[in-house]
């Protein structure tokens, strides 16, 4: 706390936005990992048919695999074909089929030879060893052909493709154990400030618990990043010095607290000094105490220290810097449209984030201070108003995004 | 494939839906789980504060604490204040705040004996051993209140909170390491099918990789359950009993195979003998051969064996039926608006859920048929369209429900 001056290099949102983003890497490393646990991840290859699917002409529907020319007329007169055989699911069968003939097939299974269609169950009438058809199909009806799905050697999945469930299942598909997909940025937080005190140990007078590193952790978690919590570290500038550099084995660096002027000012020096500030404040409320930097190359965050102020701006920040490196798809937040609880007055002249409780539509500011773990506590969804906004009457829609 | 005879039990959308969530118990166990791996989970105490925040009354913001008489009429006149110390964050002062005098002291330090208010550092100017104050404060200015934002013993987080970041935060704040949270339900999925592979095996002729078991395990696990995906048991009867028998350990059992109309009769045989059928079939599509019983009142789903269908009836069924009996809240899957890139047709009689790929903010169907893996390789969303529904135009909007 040597110097007690206001903040210099003061951005607005938007500024601090493209800063960040412009100096933010994609990831590039990539791993190997098992395709049963790569839901969330980002794939790193193209991904080939190694085979056609189906592998092999099969029956789309339950019924009987018969010649297609056998069928024509069966809806006028009376065509009775021969049951040959029966072909179970997972089985092949290898009766062929002749005119006159057919065999009962099961959905899936592979096609007997000679036969050329399939007829629904629905359309059958079982007699003894024979079977009753009174609707005609066409040759290739109800039967899915080899490679009709993908062919060998198709690119199924794109590199960069974001790994759904439903991509998963696509992967498995093709038979694969294992897919490369990029690896996760690693993100460390350093919890600073020597008020900070870790959850479990006893507060002596003056201290707090450290709040700002856990939500941070869950936050960045939950956006694709591995994520390394440091030990507190005091508002010793040689300390603090040794952590970052330690901390530097990482991808991006997060201090997580500090919120006066002098702690702002004693990380600001070291980061000029180790690298440097693009930007010391944003126009943002609350959260205006944020810092941005950089040394060799790495993004350096210094999140302000008041809870509700570290978790806005890690949702207007630090979400999409890491969603952006981790190759993640943006706008990944729910919003719902709610109604306003409460006339609202906003003069601060600055873009505001205020965090609401969500209760039948309707939107409660629970927003008291920027130190305020109720403000936390009780917060479904912030809101983020303009900078030229200066009322929200009651009752008035709102845009709510989901803090989930 | 004993019998091979069109579904029975055939049910809507609303009564399978209906049926599911009243035959699906909430979870009532409980588990005690460190905070920083409990977001997602779900509170199962209410959570007290077990000292107030702040615990003591502190500055709010970097300035002077102050004797607020002191600084009356400072607008006016020249008001000049001896500097007796310095209080950084985390330090406790000895020293009383007299009259004429005030302490220097960081956002978050605990307020000195005797001063009653912190004047803001901008309204300021230090002159050596004193302050020049520039603006008067009113007694309590700047200050935090011991308890004023929690006081001991407040319910800080009710039991069945969803334990967000911020809720996390919140935890750590009051100094927990530990929460108490109900437990995730267990989920055995059984793959059906003796055509069934696991990937990383050879294929031989009529056989096809599981796909369905693995989008299922994605889909279950991103909704709150443990989930264990269990062997492929082959359209055995007995293997089969034996299988779920087993699985009944589990608070669900999904079957999540066999496409063909034998082997869901097979299931529905062995749901009747060992508990009962509740539906058995769904006016929906894809997706009509959908099974519901309960054994020992468990519910057991049997999925449709295409995976496409698979794929959407979790979406329809399971996911909200995990989600309410792991207490997570419903209506968690993002939708947005888009333009219909093709006209399409829909003559089922049946609601109909539709995938499709976005681009650019226009919705193209992907769907070919229930059993192409190209569905789900390129689906970013689905659409429902409702039995009553026989067009919709090319750019007309339609809601797309994000598959992520």
């Amino acid at each position: 706390m040597k110097e007690m001056e206001p903040f210099s290099l003061l951005v607005s949102h938007e500024e601090a936005e493209k800063i960040i983003l412009s100096n933010t890497k994609i990831m590039d490393r990539i791993e190997s990992i098992d395709v049963d646990s790569a839901v969330g991840r980002v794939l790193a290859e193209d991904v080939l048919a190694g085979q056609s699917v189906p592998p092999f002409d099969r029956a789309a529907m339950d019924g009987y695999a018969v010649i297609a020319e056998d069928t024509f007329g069966a809806d006028e007169r009376e065509v009775l074909l021969e049951i040959d055989g029966v072909i179970h699911a997972g089985e092949v069968s290898s009766i062929n089929v002749t005119r006159g003939h057919c065999i009962q097939i099961a959905t899936g299974s592979p096609k007997p030879e000679g036969a050329d269609a399939v007829v629904m169950v629905e359309f059958t009438e079982k007699k003894n060893k024979k079977v009753l058809i009174t609707k005609p199909v066409y040759p290739g009806a109800n039967i899915s052909k080899l490679g009709e799905d993908i062919k060998k050697g198709d690119v199924v999945l794109k590199k960069g493709t974001f790994l759904t469930p439903a991509k998963i299942g696509t992967l498995t598909a093709l038979g694969r154990t294992k897919t490369e997909v990029y690896q996760k940025p690693r993100v460390s937080i350093i919890p600073t400030g020597t008020e900070i005190v870790q959850p479990g140990q006893p507060l002596k007078p003056g201290q707090i618990y450290d709040v700002n590193s856990f939500t941070l952790e869950a936050i960045l978690k939950k956006n694709g990043a591995v994520v390394q919590r440091r030990p507190v570290i005091t508002d010793d500038p040689k300390l603090l010095r040794r952590g970052i550099e330690s901390a530097l084995e990482s991808d991006v660096v997060v201090l997580s607290g500090g919120s006066s002027v002098g702690e702002r000012d004693l990380l600001a020096g070291i980061l000029e000094d180790m690298g440097q500030v693009l930007f010391h404040g944003v126009q943002i409320k609350p959260g205006k105490p944020t810092l941005f930097g950089l040394i060799n190359d790495k993004p350096i965050f210094g999140m302000p220290g008041f809870p509700t102020s570290c978790l806005s701006n890690a949702h207007i920040f630090l979400i999409p810097a890491i969603r952006r490196m981790a190759r993640l798809p943006s706008g990944s937040e729910r919003t719902v449209i709610a109604k306003m609880g409460k006339r609202i007055v906003s003069s601060s002249g600055r873009k505001q984030f205020l965090t609401v409780r969500l209760e039948g539509g309707v939107a409660h500011p629970v927003f008291k201070h920027s130190g305020a773990i109720t403000s936390m506590a009780q917060a479904d969804g912030y809101i983020m108003l303009p900078v030229n906004l200066d009322v929200i009457e009651e009752g008035q829609e709102v845009e709510v995004v989901i803090l989930d």
